[in-house]
């Protein structure tokens, strides 16, 4: 079977996911690219930080800010490895990124397409267009092996 | 009328928000304790630091985080002038708080008694203890004052 080659940001988080898991971190990897360049990444960090907010999105999107001067994101996209969580959309909508790529669905802590659905929420103030699925296969089998090893 | 003093850190929180304000971020001010100390303080900076992610809330928690060396906040309290968004409640429930203290509710950004709920949520891992309304009245007349002055 031949699958469609990944695009470059994503094949990147995905090696941030893989940096992740060799600091014991959960394997998780987040690109924040502009005009096809990339601006920011991270690969989550919390214990390596002692710092509950570092998750790799935050962390793409906090560098990103650095480097563009600017805590809007508007013609910015974010690739990341998992379905973010409530911090993490939360963080997206403020930063205004205007597309985001996703590879594994997350039924237990996502908040894009389960639970707390932050961007469904009448409320919200800025929606990101939504492409999941992209990168999932690779995603998942990391996180797969990242807590099959913990077990 | 004779109201009840508010608690020193709920005051201290009131004063960061003044002082974001003086910034020219939207007022809401936020301190960390723990067993009665205080660990880390914060005031909305979105602008000032060009980071999306710079809430008073999540400002405090990594500040609390880095004197405390650890992600984990059990046992410790955070006191915010407004009720959190959808970003800073994840962030309160990566950090497991024990408690959450809140003055005003905020029907327009909230994610505890209004949209995303997220503490509400079959999925969610931890829920804080919540009290809301301590400081409210002073909480609410700063945000009023800040967005009536830039209309």
């Amino acid at each position: 079977m031949t699958s469609w080659p990944l695009p470059p940001p994503m094949k990147r988080a995905l090696e941030l996911a893989r940096d992740a898991e060799a600091a014991g971190e959960v394997p998780v990897g987040a690109v924040v690219t502009c005009a096809g360049e990339v601006v920011g990444e991270g690969h989550n960090r919390p214990r390596g930080l002692a710092d509950p907010t570092a998750h790799a999105e935050i962390l793409a999107i906090r560098a990103a800010a650095a480097v563009l001067g600017s805590e809007r994101l508007e013609n910015c996209e974010l690739w990341v490895t998992l379905e973010p969580c409530a911090m993490c959309a939360g963080a997206i909508v403020h930063a205004r990124i205007g597309r985001l790529y996703y590879g594994a669905s997350d039924p237990k802590g996502g908040a894009v397409e389960h639970g707390a659905r932050v961007f469904e929420q009448a409320q919200c103030l800025h929606r990101p267009e939504v492409y999941s699925g992209i990168g999932e296969r690779e995603a998942a089998a990391l996180l797969r092996g990242f807590f099959a090893a913990r077990r």
